[in-house]
This record gives C-alpha cells, structure tokens and sequence, in this order.
C-alpha cells in the first residue's frame, strides 16, 4: 500500500469524488508555501489534478499537501 | 497499510474521536508552518476535517501535522 | 505496517516508555521548528502525547519529530 | 510496496508517459523550493528524470515533489 | 516494513554499527536544521541515539535525517 | 517494503550503480537545502555514500533528497 489510502469509501477520497462531480473551486496549501487554486479534475492515490481558470492544469503530489478546502 | 495506522484502539485515534463527540475546540499545528483551529468534524486513515467558526471545513492531511491539541 | 515501527522491544520505543514511567523532563524538537517540553504522557504508532506543567496536553505526530531528549 | 504507487493505470504515471512521449515541456516544484524545468526522460517508482535545453539530465525524487505541470 | 529498512547486511546500517564500536566522532544534520554531534550510542529502525561530550543523549528519528558522517 | 524501492532494473537505481562505476562527479540537492557534490562510493535501500575530493564520506539518506544529476 501506498503512502496514502485510496479506499473510495474513506471521506477523504469521497470529498475529492464530491469536489470533482460537483465542480467546487477549491484551495490546495502545499508544504512548500505554494498554494494551488482550481477546480479538481482527477484523483488517484499519489496525485490530485487541478484546473485553473485558463485550463492549465497542475498535478499535485498528496503528500505534499497540508491542507485542502472549498472555496467559498 | 498507509503511512499512518488507523487502529480505534490508539490512544492517537480515541482522542480524534473524543474531540469529535465532545465537539472540544482543537489547535493543529502543521509542519507548513499553518495553525488551524475549530473542531474536529470527521478523521480517516489520510485527513482530518475541521470546522471553524464560520463553518468552513478545511481538510488537513495527516502526514502534514506536527502537533494537535485541545484549546483552552 | 505504519510508517514507524511499534515493536516494544526496540530502544527507542522502550526509551519513551522509561520516560512514561519515570515521568521524565522532555523536549521534542519538531521538523515545523517548534520545541515542546513537558512530560511523556503516552505514545502509540502514530504519536506521542506530552503534558506540559500546566497540565495541557500536545499531541505530537512521530512523523514531524526531529529529535527527542530527556531535560537535564 | 514503495511511498509511491506505479501502476500504469494510473491517471498520475499515465501522464508522465505522456509528457514522455510527446516530449512536453514541464516544471516540478519541490519541496526544497527548486523550480526544475524541461522535459521527462524517464520515470520509475522513486524517481523522475528530467533533460533540460543543455541536455542536462536532473533525476528528482518523488518523495520530493510538490507539484508538476505542463510549460504553456 | 517500516519507512526505513533495518537489515544489518546493508551499508548504512553496517557504518551505523561500526560507529557505534569504533566510539567515532559524528555530526547528523537534520531536515529541521538542527545539527547533532557526539558519538552514536544504539540506532534501531526508528532512531539513533547520540550521546554527546558531556553525555546528554539526542534520540534523532531517522526519516529527520538529511545526512550523517563522521567527524575528521 | 521501504520507502524507497531497491529493485536493480529500475533506472534510478541503475544510474547511481553506473555513477558509482564511473566515478562520474554529482551533485545531491537535499530537502535541508545542503548540496553535497563528490563521487558515489555506494548506495543501499536507505542511503547514498558521496565521498568528496578530501575522501570524506557524508551519507545522504535518500528520504531526503530533491534531486540529484552529474556535475559537467
């Protein structure tokens, strides 16, 4: 197994499905200071895929992420 | 088995659990150097959601935490 | 198996144990850069629960640790 | 199995096969705050090869990855 | 299979041994900055312990460590 | 397994065995921020040896690095 879980039945793994389906704007802070902004395109248990406003979309890697949040 | 153990019978994990029945106000420190506070909503295996006192949730990944605690 | 290894008959589990029991003065230098003292309350695999002299407790994740020492 | 997964199936080694083939320009941010840039050489579990404009080979790790994407 | 691997054929586990035997001079630098000199007194899969000239012992975690060497 | 994964046909394994046989000069960046530069004298699941032009040994674990390329 992997560093992180991907079981689809973790909450973790269904608020990324949730994010994804419904087309949330979300917040990535990653621990190197970045923070990546978007909308959630694709998970899988190393990355999560993130568009932004022009489409460019940016792989971040999960164990680099602090923390996540929807944007209000 | 994910890079964190998952077991209920952890002292780590009862007291998540705790925070979340006894809604307590929490305080995570994470190792980007971000302080998030408010109460403990849900955990799994990777994440930690917490609300704060506008009821937004941020999720934070456990392999980012340095320390959590109880606020007084 | 988690990310660390919770075998009792290691030095380094067994060494927190002893501070458990002799309810010695620690420090725990973090990854995040913060310093926490106070004394060994509990550990499991993921953890390390210390109690400073006001009776407040620190969960400290053993993934963030950069270092441990007992207080002289 | 390693801190990262290496399926081909998934969407995250799916994508640097196709920065591969394509031959895509691309930056990595790490953790270490290094902006490497150029195109993907190779990959395997651990790591990610990455040849710049001089034929410089830089073999990053993927422990070390915060984010990657495609060079507009 | 913890996130270090602790088999006694490898290299560095073997020069963590002879440390320990031949009382060598070391200096560990960790991921926090910190810096630890002394003379290795035991390491198990999780830690190294270093005890230093006036001999207060460091637990240091491993997966803190950027890099170890003796001291000339 | 390990953190890292010490299988000989994956090409990130392969290139420290070929840096090691021909005593190519490199360059490790670490997550610390240190660079260490010299020759690889031998790798293992946890660590790499780079001795510099003095003979001195410094033992990077592999956990903590960014990247890592040949010296021009």
């Amino acid at each position: 197994m992997a560093a992180t879980d991907f079981d689809t039945t973790l909450p973790s793994i269904r608020q990324l499905q949730n994010w994804i389906k419904e087309k949330t704007s979300v917040e990535f802070k990653l621990m190197s200071g970045d923070v990546i902004t978007g909308k959630v395109f694709w998970q899988d248990i190393n990355c999560v895929c993130i568009v932004d406003a022009n489409e460019e979309k940016t792989i971040v890697w999960k164990l680099a992420i602090a923390y996540m949040k929807a944007r209000s």
